[in-house]
């Protein structure tokens, strides 16, 4: 991991926009682990932003939609990190109780549904 | 899979619950082939109503961080009933193009973050 | 794929071996696809005859398992012949529900336990 | 996670339900973490109490097969807890052994057969 | 899916240097099916193109790399658009039977790794 | 996990064509893991050494996929061996970091395309 200190202009340049953007005073460890690829962070941070950007959907829906994601890939970092993000934007006990629920239940119905082989029915398009 | 006319009185009342409560003159092809374990068919169901039932989150964005699971689990059937079910509850183009971002972008930063092996941040809690 | 009439004798030895072995007069798709890379097949079907084989388990539990393996992964080519095998080594209706009642919670309880990154009790060894 | 001295009423029973039918003393930590939000606690006991009741299958068969399916999920949590389950139920060192030679070749012939678009059999219905 | 001949000018200047970048006269149904939220076509072509272009890895290990990871995560339609694309970079039937038993080796492996929680070697760094 | 000291004969003989293939002093964790269940540990290795062995493939190459096969899968000792591995075997950091940036714009994509459940195109065969 390539902390600030040691960090070359190109990627301090990225560093500085992703701590400006979030009103962050350092950037976490994805970053730095990412910056061992200069181009990877790059591209990675550019995305990021704009798909995080407000849009249709709110801030806070855009992290628990990640989170969601980020828990049916068994990702623990992810995990840790946008459920810190989403409880930032917003979300609170109740709306986490019934994120996991929600996450708990796909994942039964997932399994039953590829278990059984289950045909598309002609109404979902 | 099990048809309304060939099932069970056990079956129909189950069917009868899944019907009502969705204004439904038939339920999908995914209870009909549960149907062929009852008392998971009805454990299932009575999970689901609880779990999707109106909370702390709206019902579109229950059906959202449902399809994000679903998404991420690779489960076609479940894909195509859930993007059909989040549209009846109000997903609009634009909401479902950033859904679709949000769970692309998870999917690589989770890959990136997993195979770096990048430590939690203390600040995650 | 490669059917037995355009195998060559190499293939014809692997295709002749689970033939006998399982009582069958041809073999699965599985097989003559596996067949364009002759090693693969050769090794695949050492390990699977191997594995396979009546131990502790029985054939029945054996081929259970190894649905259960192919439900998680999402393999709707694994679900379907391992149903059929397992069928066919006396896996009845109430069986199949109950196997399929297992998978599914465990698939929601895998969810909840990664999301909310239970720590393992120090009784589980 | 919450503890049985500061634990509600209402989680209190279910603790009180896990420990009898269990013959325990104290909970395991995923339903001290479940415990964050209720509903989900008695909801997810009270399926996964009726799910792994006697029944067709045996306790341990239906032990190994939930450790079968958090295997191929990859949830060390859920490894961890059923791993010791299915020893408490019978398991010993060649079932175990045995398992893993399953769960393993399951993991390597679901790959080559995705990965090969293997067309599924009209044998296996 | 948007067609050419439908398709806004935004989305034809994509659809015209993906086809200049990869010596086509159509795109392939991923681009037409992601047309529908422009924003998620641009930069998803644009983080492609810059991921695929010549680099210390040679184009057609880098497919092979993409085949490998698509696999894994059983991705019908991924695994038969690079499996076509690594063939059209120089890969022969030696090196798919290679890569097969490369994968499926990873995925046996992997699931022993993960069942018997094995600890990470001190020399792993 | 079963050291050297504490080995069967049958063991050791694994142990020692490991460590001759591999000019090494020691086995990794996971042959020690796998020793548990001896048929196991003698036929995994078996299958690693073919599959592994010099072919149309290089050795960098061929723990490079194997690697991506492991990051797609979340499996962490899987991903820390064969980094160490391919470290071994030639990949530099710019190897290093284009695999990294091909693993996630391949995450990304498999989630778009099977999440928009894109139909495969009749030229990929």
């Amino acid at each position: 991991m390539i902390e600030y200190a040691d960090a070359s202009p190109e990627i301090r340049a990225v560093y500085d926009d992703i701590m400006a953007t979030r009103s962050l005073t350092d950037v976490n460890n994805f970053w730095k682990a990412l910056a061992t690829h200069p181009p990877t962070l790059a591209r990675t941070w550019a995305s990021l932003k704009q798909v995080m950007a407000p849009g249709a959907l709110s801030p806070v829906m855009k992290e628990m939609l990640y989170l969601a994601a980020s828990s049916a890939a068994g990702c623990q970092y992810c995990i840790a990190s946008h459920t810190a993000a989403a409880r930032a934007k917003g979300m609170d006990d109740a709306m986490h109780g019934e994120l996991l629920a929600v996450l708990g239940m796909a994942a039964e119905t997932n399994r039953l549904a590829e278990t059984l082989r289950v045909p598309i029915d002609p109404a979902f398009g």
